[in-house]
C-alpha cells in the first residue's frame, strides 16, 4: 500500500499516522475555514515532520465563504453538550468528507499512490452522514470507478468507537498531547464542546490534555 | 427540482442551462487552472446573466499546483488528434468530476437545493473514467448517503453522444456561438485538439464557431 493520509491533526488521524507510517507517502491537511483548523494543522505538520513524512496543507477558502455551518469562522457559536446531541447538527459542514476524499483521490492518482486513508469512526455516525459506512462504501466504489488506476479508499476505524481508537493509540504509544480536537479553536481545549467531551471520554485514564474547564 | 448546475461554459453544460433554466437556482464554474478556464468561464457568466441565474466561480488553485495533467497550465502541450485517441489521456485531470461534484453537493446542501446537474456525456467515456455511468451511479449513491437531505446527482446526457446533445441544443435554440470548448484556450478555437474535433463533429451543419485552422 502506498497511501495518502487525510490528516487533520486530531487524535484519530494521528493514530492512523502512527499505525500506517510505513505505508503513508503523503499527508494532506485541509484548511476549510473552521474555527480550529489553525490549531490542529500545527500538530499535523509537526507530527509529519517527526516521522519524515511529506505534509501539505490545501486551503479550501470557498467553504468558509459559501457553506453554512457553525463549525466555520463565518458560522455561529459552537454548541455545548454531547457529541451525539441534536444541537451538534449545527456543526455539520455539508459533505466535507466527500470534498476532502475527492481531492485526496485526485492527488493520489497524480502522485501514483494507490490508497487514500481516512480516520472517520463509529462515534461520528449519529450526526454526520458523510462519516457513515453507507457513504464510505459508495464513495469508495466511485473512487475506484472514477480513476485510471482504481484508487482505493480505506477507512480502518469506520466501525470502531473513539475509545477503541484511543486504546489502539495507547498500545502503539501515540503522543496524544500533540493532537488537537476542540471545535472552539482556542489555545487550550474548552472541555465543553462535543468534541472535547468525546475526547475526554475516549482518553479517560491516560488523557494528557489540559482543558480550560 | 431546485438545482445547482456545474457549468463550464462549454456546449454541453450550456445546453443543460437552456434545458433546465427554470429549475436551476445556482450555476457554479470551477477555475482549476486549465489552459482554457479563463475563456470558457466568461461565457458561463454571460449566459447566466442573460437568464437571470446566479453564477459563482470557485477557484481550485491547488489542482494546478499539485495535480499532473496536460490540460493544466502547469502541464505540457495539448495533444492534437481525435478525442478518443490514446494520447488524449494526457489531458485527464485526475478525479476532476469527483472534486467538482463533491463541492457542488456540499454547496447545494448549504443552499437548501436538492439536485446537482452535470453535463458529462457518452463521448467522454472512452478516455475519462470519471465521466462513465459506473462512476456517476456510485457517486450519486455517495451523495445521497452522505448528506442530511439526500442530495441527488443528475446526469441527463450521460448516455447521449455529443452530436445528440448538439441536436437537443439546436431544437431549443442554444446559441452555440456563446460557448467555448478548445483545450488550448486561445482566442479562437484551434480546430485541432480533441475537443475542437469533437465540437466540429457535433455541430456539423450548424456550427457558428470560427476556427484557427
Amino acid at each position: 500500500m502506498n497511501a495518502l493520509l487525510i490528516y487533520s491533526g486530531g487524535m484519530d488521524s494521528t493514530t492512523l499516522l502512527y499505525q500506517y507510517q510505513k505505508e503513508i507517502q503523503l499527508a494532506v491537511s485541509f484548511h476549510y475555514g473552521s474555527k480550529h483548523n489553525d490549531r490542529e494543522i500545527v500538530y499535523a505538520e509537526q507530527n509529519c515532520k517527526d516521522f519524515g513524512i511529506e505534509h501539505i496543507t490545501i486551503r479550501l477558502d470557498f467553504m468558509n465563504q459559501y457553506f453554512r455551518s457553525d463549525l466555520l469562522q463565518t458560522g455561529g457559536a459552537i454548541p455545548e453538550g454531547h457529541y451525539a446531541d441534536e444541537n451538534m447538527k449545527q456543526t455539520i459542514v455539508p459533505f466535507r468528507n466527500g470534498i476532502m476524499l475527492s481531492i485526496a483521490v485526485g492527488l493520489a492518482e497524480s502522485r501514483e499512490l494507490d490508497t487514500v486513508l481516512l480516520g472517520n469512526h463509529f462515534g461520528d455516525h449519529a450526526i454526520y452522514p458523510d462519516c457513515r459506512r453507507s457513504f464510505i462504501d459508495a464513495f469508495a466504489e466511485a473512487a475506484h470507478a472514477g480513476t485510471v488506476k482504481g484508487i482505493s479508499v480505506v477507512s480502518p476505524y469506520c466501525d470502531l468507537t473513539k475509545r477503541e481508537i484511543a486504546l489502539i493509540g495507547k498500545s502503539i504509544h501515540v503522543n496524544f498531547a500533540n493532537t488537537y480536537s476542540c471545535y472552539n479553536g482556542r489555545e487550550k481545549h474548552c472541555g465543553k464542546c462535543g468534541t472535547c467531551i468525546e475526547r475526554k471520554e475516549a482518553l479517560e485514564g491516560f488523557d494528557p490534555t489540559e482543558y480550560e474547564a
